[in-house]
Formats: structure tokens, C-alpha cells, sequence
């Protein structure tokens, strides 16, 4: 592929194929900048595939149900993807698939891949883990169970709280935010899922009856706690009993394990199953 | 002005002019459309002029610090509006000024300006009345009182639940959605202001201290409250309770002053307040 783009960035747009990473490709009205009218999926690259490509798909279908989004067909997304992966070295990368409503006066919605590196600090977090601080999501835990226009469970690109959460966290020189409902019980993370080990039970948190988004990362990893010896489980956790937990992490689909190593600035000793829970996602190090 | 642009649509960007409609003005990595991270305002055109951009501006400056966007000079912001107003007929319509977190990678802001048509069910809202129903927003009306990274106050893009509020009332029939508080208060509408009349009082809901959306038409319309026999004032309120108020409406840039007829399947008699306060909003019909 000779397609001239900056080092670190690949950009492939459905219908058009693949762009130089600073062509602009989105119109003025289109309603993924306007109105935060999109959805997406972030995927680890490895050995030039996207990993667990067929359960961010699925899940990418839901979240388009949730905003009644008309998506391209399967087939169309995953050339989108493989057009994008052809063009990015054999390296550890991030693939990210994102699908806006479009134009506002109509139109089609606007598809595209980008493929771009895994930071320093995102590797430093798998190594040495990271400093969280709790802040509250103002919502009670059940809110948004019987509310489906407040979108629980769908990954769209309306993130501004996300990121105001990880900005508030790390003006305080933590690197993550665990959000807790207004009545006190742990969430997820703005761009992660919560695990924890209670015992010889892997946990997290039920993402149906809270509104969480269900982490494709973190669910993988709970499909294969038996070949680690433990039992996968889904509950409510308050911080108070994380606190007591033997290990508490934040799964994402790039950072992968990231260990709590602090929380609410109390120190955690490290976890002994972490490089244990690390080999079996296959990150690199 | 010869720039070629389809009908009822300007687009001007901040260092490179006025653009044809159908062209694409973000990248791919433009933190707007990735992550919600820009904000706007929506003026009334009237005149050929962007009515109360000053407030606007205001706000926008409000919104930018919660975000921590770094905004363009005030004086550039007025140009780029000018510029795109050069442009339009001398008719109605809509002005929007919206500023992203620019490419992910670092780089300047994407800072840009429409201006569109006003639509006919926008017009006929203004003198027909509108149907709304109530939804939660899920948050307790103090929730984000003290909880800055919620964004509270702040107009931003990332507007996929406000959308899909109005598109799950719209379903049943609606025009639009009252957002209410889990404990029972009504908050606002995902693109309006809520105002009422209690007696001689022509209310509406605090913003500080509940994170809505301070209305920049409603409160302009408080403001000159007196010269039409009425008190302002700032008041919580129960679905209720306005139930039996001579008047409710939602106020907002564009549609202006829209009578809520129908509350919840309930129809509402006429305000006979409503002419007069769209007298002083000045709204064509």
C-alpha cells in the first residue's frame, strides 16, 4: 500500500476507501459532530487481525438498535476494517470503527476505520498498573433499566462526561475515574470495565440492570475463568469492599488489564493473579 | 456573495472561509465526532442578524471553561458569524456556531459556523402548540450540583440522549420530551426551557442548581418579565403541578416561544398569555 498518511494513523472511509489521516471526510452538518449522533468500536490489533472483531460487531449492532442508526451491512464493516488493517504495519495497534447518522438534511450515514499506535502511557498502565479516584455518575444504579432514551448499554460517540471524568481524575495526578451510582455502588470506568476477585470469584458488574456498557474485553476474559481456576460472576460491589478485594482491575479493548493500584489515594499491594489474567488476554507488554 | 452552496445552507470555517455545503471540514480524528467533545450555539437570524449572540457567547465562553476548550478570540467568533450571515438571504433562520477539540492528536480547534433554513414543523410549533410527554433523565435534580466533570451547564455536543428522548416521544405521537428528575422534579426539554405561569409569575427552573441548560430566550423573556405585568422567578416544579398552571411553554432560540397543549395525553386549554409573550419575543409566525 503507498497511500501517503502520517506515521501512526490509517484512515479508510466507506465508499471512498482509504484517505490521508488529515483529509477532512466529515460535512459541517453531519450529525456525529452536531449532536454527538454516532457509534463506535475500538478493537486491539494484533498479528495484523482486529481481536474479538465478531463481538465488537455484535455489540456495535445493539448500540445502532439503541439510536436506531441504520447500519451497513456486516459484510461492508469488516472490509471496511480488513482495507484499513492492509495498510498498518505488522505492529501492536488500534483499530476503531465509527458509524454517524450522517448529514442532518439526510443522507447516508458517514463510515469510517482508522487504525492508529498504542500510546506510551496506555503500556505503562499494563505494567505498572494505575491510580484511580471514584466520582459519582449522578445516577441511582437501576436508573436507566426501564429508560431506553437514555441509551444504557449503547457505545456512542456522545463521550464529552467521559472525558471530562478521565480530565478530572488526572488534574489530580490519578490516570482513571471508577463512577459510582448516586446509591453508592461501583459502575465502570469512562473507557473500561470493572473486574474484581472476591475469593476464587472473578466478578463484574452486571451491565443489563445498570445501564453500563457490557465490556467485550472484560467479558472474554470471564468466559475463561475457568482455565484460571476461578468461577465468573456478575454483581453489585460498593468501593468499601473492592477495598478488600485481592485484586481490582479496569479491562479495555486497547489498554487491556489495567491493575487499581491505588484507589482514592490508599495503595493497594499488587495482585499476584494479574500476570496470570495478563497472559491469558495476550497483551504485549 | 457567489460561493456555491446547496439552498438553505451556509458553512463557513474559521481559516479557510466559506465552504460549499457538501464538503467535508473534520478529519477522521476529530475529537467532535470521536468523542463528543465540542460545543455550539443556536441563534435566531432575524434581520440578518444572529439575535442575542452576545448572550450566546456568554455562554459559549461558560460551556468552553467546563470543558477546558481552549475558544478562539470573541472577535473572531463575531467575524466568522458575520461571515457566514453575508452569505444567507435576508430571511429566517438559524445560526450555529460550533467549536470541536480538533484532531486527537493535538492540533487547533475545529471552529465553525450554518446557517439553514427554519423548518415548516418548527413554525408550525410556534403557532399551533406542541404535545409533550415526561421521561426521566435519570439523575436526582441535585445530582450534579457538586459535580463538575458531569458537565452540568455546559453545551455540548454530545447530545445522543437528547435525540433519542425526542425520538422515543416522537414514536408516541409527541413533539417533544420534559425531562424529570428521579425525585419528581421537572428539569427541561433536551433542546428547550421550561417556563410557566404561576399566577402572576412567570416562572422557570434554576439552572445552578441543577445542571440543566440556562436558556438564553428564556431568560431573556424573564428579564422583561415586568413590561408585561408579570414577576420572574426561579422555582422547582412537579409535573403536577403544572398541570394546573394558566400556562407552560418551551422556549428556545429557534422555535421560539411553543405551547405545551398536550401534557402526558392531557390536553391543556389556550393560554391566552401566549400571544403576548410572542409579541415581545418577536418570532415570525
Amino acid at each position: 500500500v503507498t497511500h501517503d498518511h502520517p506515521p501512526g494513523r490509517v484512515v479508510a472511509v466507506l465508499g471512498r476507501g482509504l484517505v490521508a489521516a488529515d483529509q477532512p471526510i466529515l460535512r459541517a452538518d453531519d450529525l456525529g459532530a452536531l449532536r454527538g449522533e454516532g457509534i463506535f468500536e475500538t478493537m486491539h490489533v494484533r498479528a495484523g487481525q482486529a481481536w474479538l472483531l465478531d463481538a465488537h460487531l455484535d455489540r456495535m449492532t445493539r448500540s445502532a438498535d439503541r439510536l436506531s442508526l441504520p447500519l451497513p451491512d456486516r459484510t461492508q464493516l469488516v472490509e471496511l476494517a480488513e482495507l484499513a488493517l492492509s495498510a498498518w504495519p505488522a505492529a501492536e495497534g488500534a483499530l476503531r470503527l465509527s458509524v454517524t447518522r450522517g448529514p442532518e438534511d439526510g443522507g447516508p450515514p458517514t463510515v469510517y476505520a482508522t487504525v492508529f499506535a498504542v500510546t506510551a502511557p496506555t503500556r505503562a498502565a499494563r505494567r505498572d498498573g494505575i491510580s484511580v479516584l471514584t466520582a459519582s455518575l449522578g445516577y441511582p444504579v437501576h436508573a436507566r433499566t426501564s429508560a431506553p432514551w437514555l441509551l444504557g448499554g449503547a457505545k456512542t460517540v456522545s463521550y464529552a462526561v467521559n472525558m471530562a471524568s478521565q480530565r478530572w481524575a488526572q488534574q489530580q495526578g490519578a490516570q482513571d475515574v471508577l463512577w459510582i451510582s448516586t446509591d453508592g455502588y461501583a459502575l465502570e470506568a469512562p473507557t473500561s470495565t470493572l473486574i474484581w476477585l472476591d475469593g476464587r470469584r472473578l466478578c463484574t458488574v452486571p451491565a443489563t440492570s445498570t445501564g453500563i456498557l457490557a465490556g467485550i474485553t472484560a467479558q472474554w476474559l470471564l468466559s475463561h475463568a475457568d482455565e484460571l481456576g476461578y468461577e465468573a460472576a456478575e454483581q453489585l460491589v460498593r468501593p468499601a469492599e473492592l477495598a478488600g478485594a485481592a485484586g481490582v482491575w479496569l479491562v479495555s479493548s486497547v489498554r487491556g488489564l489495567a491493575e487499581i493500584r491505588i484507589l482514592d489515594h490508599v495503595a493497594r499491594p499488587a495482585c499476584e493473579a494479574t500476570a496470570k489474567l495478563a497472559a491469558v488476554l495476550g497483551f504485549p507488554d
